[in-house]
């Protein structure tokens, strides 16, 4: 039942660092490049895991520290398994607590040590070290774990960032050390903000650890465009071919596309539950704002070349009604549609670097995107 | 493609007044007795219509009331009616918004010529009259359309109550005299009260217009529950046997089975959809509140016999987590278990009748019903 965690490079585009691969998993195989649909608290918000199958989903990344607060890892764990517990048979990812530094509601303060949060339960402070986050994430069971990291903010300056990496690195050190279990295999995750100096410098230092992966994270938290594409460009370039690389919280088209050329294996983002439960579903032309009067008496589907469960039973006009009297139902046909859209967005790219036209495809979806606004 | 409505009685209990019936609508077929799950604006809560399919439902109600104020019955019509609308393309009934009435939030006042109402999107006053009750529902189209009425208060006195009768017959004339759609049958709603004199009145009036079928209103609106059996018992005794009973709001276990008893053919209510979202589920042994501690690390299903979606899929522990969260997909699949629960019990009741053990399966339901409390 249980291999080792093997990642292999099956194609490599010829004009761009685009390419597909296939990890396997002691829960099945992804075929990469693969959006993870992201679980924070144990689910994709309003979706069932029957339905991210059907969909194409290969693999979720779940934040152990919030179920760290609720309803604790040792019950988890006790119950069989993250795995078990949120019905994912199925690869499986948990981050570490760390990016949650940049959520002022839980956040509370940072020290050599670790990191400290506010639970929104009951206001108790909880510190996140290498120690815990490691501990969180062996009791979960996911295949892939995230060595603890601090996620430095976009407006922090460059000795704040590089004070910050120190700090990354050595709980990198840590977390390693403290990893025992064979069953999971641990990725390290690059930071250093917008200063490649610092970008470099933690590659160098991770790619010594030699985790099984790397994220690459500290990007999409507030720079421009510009300077997402840049950083992630400059830091792939850097990692080693042969092992994965993880573009963290990064799931709109463009960014998609930028990283997939960039070299990236697996992205993950909110984008697309979020924005679908507050009535942004994604088209070919863009996003639309389906609350927008317009679409009251329009009987088409969010998006007619779209095979998607929602698209193929309703109309625009019955989901600007629900998503108007925020009916849950009208949140969960958005949100599977916007989830849907990008699974597929990204099983067409895999299928265009395959036959060799991926800057091609790219150009072609890109040339319509956004059209709509 | 369209028939009259057609309702024929298959199987007469010996032992009490319980039926199985057939009504044929032009979206289908119809058993009964059965269970009408609530969709007030055009949905049933958390759930897909092709969830509702899957479970065993099999007609629905619309509040006509709710879609005029959004997203206006004009637009559904244009959009090729309800059904399409809300992609159910099954027997359909709609309310008249009468019902509204004993919504606060949404009554203004009543008199003669009809109801007035705040809308909670804009303040404005609307008047519901029998003209704009039935022209409502003839737009959406459903199967099924009620006469307007009002439903009084448990607390209002006889003679408020033998008032609103008066106002409930004269507007039962009216509507049927405006209603000319023939694909669609109207139910006149039998008012009155907990005053068995009024009940029969009511009846008795009712039935001189001869509608195709009668709603039982103004039963559970917070009367005890023994007194709700017996003006059910009463009522369903004076209307004609030919004709469909459908007993309006209510939709717990015990009194499912006393309705049934009394013959009644069609009952419907929120309750299992509000109770799941707020973290009650049903079971064999009663409801369930799963938000109580001791089932955080309870690895079984709601419940074991149950062969819903959620049961076998998830367990009492991830659902605590996910409603103590308010995580939708937690409301969501409470929802679909009580839905199941319900549905499953009243097919099992049909199947009881059939083979003439109704009284013996009650029992033995009832008998274990509560027992978790």
């Amino acid at each position: 039942m249980k291999w080792l965690l093997d990642f292999k490079i099956k194609i490599a585009d010829e004009t761009t660092n685009a390419r597909i691969g296939e990890l396997i998993t002691p829960h099945g195989k992804v075929n990469t490049p693969m959006f993870v649909p992201v679980a924070t608290k144990a689910t994709v918000k309003t979706l069932t895991t029957q339905e991210l199958l059907d969909m194409g989903a290969e693999i979720l990344i779940v934040n152990a520290f919030h179920l760290h607060l609720h309803p604790g890892t040792e019950i988890i764990k006790e119950l069989g398994g993250l795995h078990k517990f949120m019905n994912w048979n199925r690869p499986l990812i948990t981050d570490n607590g760390g990016f949650q530094a940049t959520n002022s509601y839980l956040f509370h303060k940072i020290d050599e040590t670790g990191i400290y949060f506010r639970s929104p339960h009951d206001g108790q402070i909880h510190q996140i070290n290498p120690e815990e986050a490691i501990r969180y994430q062996n009791n979960l069971g996911a295949d892939i774990i995230m060595a603890l990291d601090e996620c430095p903010a976009y407006t922090e300056n460059y000795e704040y960032v590089k004070q910050s990496l120190d700090r990354t690195l050595s709980w990198a050190v840590e977390s390693k050390k403290i990893h025992q279990n064979t069953n999971q295999v641990m990725f390290g995750i690059i930071q250093g903000g917008i200063f490649k100096d610092l970008r470099q410098r933690s590659v160098e230092a991770m790619r010594e650890l030699d985790f099984a992966g790397y994220g690459l994270g500290g990007i999409s938290v507030g720079e421009p465009d510009n300077l997402i594409y840049e950083i992630t460009r400059y830091t792939a370039n850097l990692l080693p071919k042969d092992k994965m690389r993880y573009l963290m919280g990064v799931g709109s088209p463009q960014i998609i596309f930028e990283a997939v050329e960039a070299g990236i294996d697996l992205f993950d983002s909110v984008f697309p539950t979020r924005s679908g439960r507050h009535g942004t579903v994604f088209s070919e032309l863009g996003p639309i704002n389906i609350k927008n009067a317009k679409y009251r008496q329009d009987s088409d589907p969010i998006d007619s070349n779209c095979t998607c469960f929602t698209c193929k039973n309703y109309s625009r006009a019955y989901l600007t009604h629900l998503i108007k009297h925020q009916e849950m139902l009208g949140m969960r046909l958005a949100a599977l549609h916007n989830v849907h859209f990008i699974l597929n967005l990204v099983r067409n790219i895999r299928e265009a670097i395959e036959e060799g036209r991926f800057l091609e495809y790219k150009r072609e979806v890109l040339s319509k995107y956004g059209k709509i606004l």
